[in-house]
């Protein structure tokens, strides 16, 4: 929580959620990626919020930007960012948007299978790609599904595929998880990286690239490690794996970029007690799973939240969302300790609240509009 | 899928997944439902399917609407019925979003505890409530939260704090849980009416109505009874617990009303094997839980899927949505029994749709547009 969004909050008047984003700590994160690991180059996913305010200020810092589809790739355009600083990264394209996504001048893509490969020799020939490899999970909040990737075992066969249909085969990627906690948690995808150079060597390709994901954490109830912390443990890894031939590398920030440049100010809608001898009260806000906060999906992120009334006493709370919606419940299995003197009417800061907020807004569920965004 | 149907997806053209619903199914179940419970009226449940197109049909048909919000009344008002047509059935809403609907001549409102009471009371004086209870969802394939309704044991004193405000003490409502698939789990919920209705009739307070909620299902893959077999027993139980003094009744069907008209098409991105000797294959679709098909979380519901391959030889399919998000994953825990000769590009069409898909799109997350929608 800054000064400039406390002071913007004290000013706004309009009726309904909203999220304030200060760009001055996207420029500080901005710089604080860069400075921690200098020889990395940023890459920043969009998915994770796409106002284009946020891609203006990284398209000037000089960020690289990692996108899901044309249509972010077409936003990152605007924002004035030139095509070679795009990577279409979702291995998921249908060929015509990969046919797109050329005409418009991208020319590296994400692949994890053969299918893939074609498509791109045939859409956009002569291009660089990358095969995301999957890597376990362990010691993020939010450990991805096997969605995405393929087994390392499978890697060199798919960018051997490449090159034979005159791609480059540029290098690999892969994901620890979503907030991770743990630097050390790349060291195994890194090892596994190096076999796959290695390997590609001997049939005499040269990868040249390693793209090492997102996953970097925001702070939200927790204490997450520094990103300078994640920086060494990443550079003392690619020496131990790569010797001294260390890959270019990437890196794909999304909430670590703007998860903690976000506030959201909510309203509480309704305070009571399901029965007289319940031992929690719902706390009932305009904001939930539909219009904001998606990410409290099986209670995964924990967002802090201030109140007016912090310091007094607290009682523990099920936090649920304004819509018809039964499972637009925030908190219940590990309900939430609030102030007893909340009030119905009274507002509530969410904090960390600037990635993957406003784009999971359903389109007006219920009824209740998109949550509106204010950049700063 | 209805020959109409069939006919308007061989001359489209567009490229992206799209909804297509069928008026006509939806006369047919309203009709339905108004023969199977003649004595009681129907509000539809706005929420599952707001088209302007929908609510046109079934506001010329008779039908009242169950409303979740401000936005949804004016709606509702909007496709040309009345405002003695609409009930504000959210138990959470603003004070000033009360005064907003009554000002829009709203006069039957939702509660469950006191405060809504108090609310309702300076926003809506004078206006019938009717509180809700909550009752155990057993039967359902998706049982609600307890986040609507309170103890049965609990609603007089919210009913006789409405009637000393100078509120109508109107009635009571429930849900029996979502795509409910036992008729007979009315019952219960009628008896702890009927005991409420005769606790208040000793403090001299007269309800009139009873709200018997929604959660009459749509066909997915298994058969479900006939509405016939539910007014049939919804009926039965009202004789059981009220004798010969069968309060007035309501039904609010969404599911149930626009569930089957709905087909999605949708086409295959592409399709993979995550290593050589993985026993399931990867289909990913341009559509996903962000985009129409939230209600596959944890994978509760399951649609019917038609391509035209069926009756080729099926191998079992994890089925997943374009984005670069690893909960985008439609059916994994019970993988999906799809052709072998399924490939990519092909054609997928997603029967039972609808209800809840186009309002839970996101506004476009990962640059992926809502769900389209067309209503013929």
């Amino acid at each position: 929580m800054t000064d400039r969004i406390q002071q913007f909050l004290r000013s706004r008047t309009e009726d309904g959620p909203c999220l304030v984003l200060d760009l001055e700590v996207v420029r500080d994160n901005y710089q604080a990626f860069s400075k921690a690991l200098p020889d990395t180059r940023v890459f920043y996913a969009v998915k994770a919020n796409p106002d284009p305010q946020v891609l203006e200020l990284l398209a000037r810092l000089g960020s690289c930007f990692d996108t899901a589809s044309v249509v972010e790739i077409q936003q990152v355009l605007a924002a004035g960012a030139s095509a070679d600083r795009i990577s279409f990264g979702n291995t998921i394209k249908k060929e015509r948007d990969i046919a797109r996504a050329y005409a418009l001048g991208v020319r590296l893509f994400a692949v994890d299978c053969e299918a893939e490969v074609e498509k791109i020799a045939r859409a956009a020939p002569g291009s660089r790609v990358f095969c995301r490899i999957l890597c376990d999970g362990e010691g993020a909040e939010w450990p991805l599904s096997r969605k995405f990737g393929c087994a390392p075992s499978l890697a060199p066969r798919v960018l051997e595929h490449a090159h034979r249909l005159g791609l480059q085969a540029f290098g690999l990627s892969f994901h620890v998880g979503s907030q991770q906690r743990n630097p050390l948690m790349w060291d195994s995808a890194l090892r596994s990286s190096s076999e796959i150079f290695k390997d590609l060597a001997e049939r005499g390709i040269t990868l040249q690239m390693v793209n090492l994901g997102g996953g970097f954490p925001t702070k939200y109830l927790r204490d997450v490690p520094a990103v300078k912390a994640y920086g060494e443990a990443i550079f003392h890894s690619l020496r131990k794996h790569f010797g001294n031939k260390i890959p270019e590398t990437i890196i794909e920030p999304g909430r670590g970029m703007v998860g903690n440049a976000g506030v959201i100010e909510a309203e509480v809608v309704l305070i009571s007690k399901k029965s007289e001898d319940d031992s929690v009260k719902w706390v009932y806000l305009d904001i939930g799973k539909f219009n904001g906060l998606a990410e409290t999906m099986d209670e995964m992120i924990r967002y802090p939240i201030r109140t007016a009334f912090d310091g007094d006493a607290c009682e523990p709370c099920v936090l649920a969302g304004p819509t018809c919606d039964s499972v637009d419940v925030l908190y219940e299995k590990d309900p939430y300790l609030l102030p007893i003197s909340l009030e119905i009417g009274s507002k509530v800061l969410i904090e960390g609240t600037g990635a993957y907020t406003t784009m999971y807004s359903s389109v007006g569920f219920n009824g209740f509009p998109p949550l509106k965004s204010y950049v700063i």
